[in-house]
């Protein structure tokens, strides 16, 4: 490398933008290379998965959900700009026009402009009482909203968002209806797991209404929101939540002439570089990712996805070799004390991506069943007929459920068989789990079954 | 195989022979495998591990610790008969002999004979109110002990039996004090880790004494224990509890001349079969066991390792080829509110296996850190320099901490290194985990310092 001091451009501060920064740094000193981040907003590394919890007042204090501040950054030499916005990208140029009006030149750029809320398309949707979970501008609203007297709300989407946001506003005391478009909730289980968590969602006394599209916002002469309505009803509130996933923001990418991919988000190779632009890199919830089971496009905003994306880009740019291994589509989320943990493929997508797949699911405690605390859980595992390869995983539960999904998220990242599987020496004790832990129970009768 | 029915004789009717003798079954009718258990006890299938918990009274009625009952068995064509001591195998007559005088032929024959409390030879063992916890029996007598209003126990032992005692004494309202020869509880565990166990019990008020090799148990006049004597003091005590581990109960494999290990507990190749005996397996608490890592010898008591050596054992003699994989070592335990979880070797273990090991702390939370709940958690991994490769992890830290051990056993059963668990898919959420999971930290930082 020339003695010349490069500049790495990071539009985005959050996740990917900020790990990309610091690893580039880590790996590369000031005097080789200038890192400037400009983010739009007010804050930087912020916990959007912290939101619901903020609302629901878990967390009590609006900061404690912003990790690090700019000036943690600069102390380690890297330029934030808050409040400043990426107005255009010129890759032929190399530069980036900024909000205040600089054009700021790069040698690498790092597009981490994250995910955008899904909105469906149907009138109303910007009256006053709807709000989005992803700014904290959001959860602001929506905590302005309760303490001003909300008494029911509406939450749009039966996903982890929908679901956390109906669990706390639940929990702050308003009426809860919860209307989705897919046939349960969490739609990336198999049905019937799913039917569980809808079941659990009712017994809470959240009202779920699965199947039904929204169909408008109503508002009253105020102009402010009153119903949501569907093909089957209306639906009264005073508080609608947007729930219904994440899209990748690519407006900026989309104007730069970058490449997208099958999923919409920035399309990117292994090592997180732009297609035909190998200077400029794309990393966290506005870009493509893949499965690491069929090597499909994928599209999941995530911020560990994001945090590792980030990572790679700022080690190839700081001139190490990296690449990003792939994601198995993990998630946890509760909903009340049922715990939902799922990975890779349910049998609809074992299905779809060809695979002659078949599926068990046992029963089993999370702990000895004699021990206090011991409460159902419900793991299905999903596995190729012959191979005995597993490809999915799901648990529904209550506590101490959902994290027994990272045994197979393991277990099938190495590559596993089932009967591989039932052989590993997991803990035991009666406070952690049954003498054979219900991990171990799923993945022995899927490969008993394929011994014959 | 011919027309003639075949007998297999199980001695011993808890983890691994009833295992054994059910999957036994389970590969072969009655018409031509009849099944016979003898269990010299008045019970079956009973968990030792949960007496200390029916002791604290977190378990109330002491059936629950019973997981089948013979009825169950017989309803199979097993034939479990209890009260049944075998007083001697002739290996080369095929036959046991059983106290009630009967001279049982066998065509298979699995040893199941369990463990047996270590005892130190010391003065005074045998004295009214010295205990172990190994039988139920040993539960009711501690349970009428305390009901008798005993008030300073003395646990001798501090690993997870003498953790666990001391919690559920502790939480009973006695004084109590844990008298260890090691130099720090859970000797299995890195230094630095058995310290924070050692002052987690400190901070509940019990009492800990490291490095004192029990002298002596004192009695009173009227043969009752009075304290326990090290070289350092004497400890008052109107309870004692052996908490030494568990060794191998091999009398009647010894005196019959089947092989023993240098574990002193019988030796079996992969299959369980005994050295030299094709016909004759041994499984469970009694047998030999090996290292998945390193292939060495072990003698671990485990019922999870009992249940799976128990079903290899079974599916070989139900003509069905099967291998027992081995163990890591992974174990569980806690004390109060601190969670202890261990696998594969230590860094000391590593260095006498000869491995370049390096070790590596990380500290975090187990869930975001804004999260209500989110408690410390410490995790230490050790892997191979140079290769990355996993050999060992353990973990101490709050609720939700020890069953995270889990995703290093999967990781190191499937020959994962530091760098590629670093990749892995692990689930997020706040009330689950940090955006990145203590588990993900450590094996990044050690990823990380290999790549130099």
């Amino acid at each position: 490398m020339s003695g010349a001091r490069e500049r790495l451009v990071v539009i985005g501060g959050d996740a990917a933008g900020l790990s990309a920064a610091a690893q580039a740094r880590r790996l590369r000193e000031a005097g080789a290379l200038e890192v400037v981040v400009l983010e739009q907003g007010p804050e930087i590394s912020y916990s959007a998965c912290g939101i619901p919890y903020w609302i629901g007042g878990q967390v009590s204090d609006r900061d404690r959900l912003l990790a690090r501040t700019p000036g943690q950054f600069e102390a380690h030499g890297i330029d934030v700009r808050i409040h400043t916005r990426a107005e255009a990208i010129d890759l032929p140029a190399g530069t980036v026009t900024t909000s205040s009006g600089e054009v700021l030149g790069y040698d690498r750029l790092v597009v981490a402009t994250g995910g955008r809320p899904v909105r469906p398309p149907v009138p109303g949707l910007d009256a006053d009482g709807v709000h989005g979970v992803h700014r904290l501008a959001d959860g602001a609203d929506i905590r302005a909203a309760i303490a001003a007297g909300a008494e029911r709300a509406v939450v749009l989407g039966g996903g982890y968002i929908g679901l956390e946001m109906a669990e706390v506003l639940h929990a702050r005391g308003l009426a809860v209806t919860v209307v989705l478009a897919d046939p349960l909730p969490m739609a990336q289980l198999d049905p019937d797991m799913g039917e569980r968590v809808c079941a659990a969602m009712g017994a809470m006394g959240i009202e779920v209404h699965p199947g039904e599209p929204v169909r408008e916002i109503e508002t009253g002469p105020d102009g402010v929101v009153r119903a949501v309505r569907t093909d089957a009803g209306s639906y009264d509130a005073d508080l609608v939540v947007l729930g219904l996933g994440m899209g990748a923001e690519v407006s900026l990418a989309r104007e730069a002439g970058l490449q997208l991919g099958r999923t919409g988000a920035i399309e990117v190779d292994r090592s997180q570089r732009c297609v035909g632009h190998p200077e400029v890199f794309a990393a966290g919830d506005c870009s493509q990712t893949f499965s690491r089971i069929t090597g499909e496009a994928l599209h999941i905003a995530l911020g560990t996805h994001a945090n590792k994306q980030g990572r790679v880009a700022g080690s190839v740019i700081g001139g190490r070799p990296a690449r990003f291994a792939g994601v198995l589509g993990t998630a946890v989320t509760k909903v009340g004390e049922t715990e939902i943990g799922l990975t890779g493929l349910s049998s609809r997508a074992a299905e779809l991506a060809g695979y002659d797949a078949r599926a068990e699911v046992v029963e089993g405690t999370t702990r000895a069943g004699y021990y206090p605390g011991a409460e159902e859980i419900v793991v299905k595992l999903i596995t190729e007929r012959g191979s005995g390869a597993l490809l999915g995983a799901q648990v529904v539960g209550g506590p101490g459920s959902a994290k027994r999904i990272d045994v197979f998220a393991t277990a099938i990242w190495a590559g596993l068989t089932a009967e591989e599987l039932a052989g590993v020496d997991l803990s035991y004790a009666p406070p952690f789990s049954p003498t054979y832990d219900p991990v171990l129970v799923a993945a022995r009768v899927s490969s008993r079954i394929e011994q014959g």
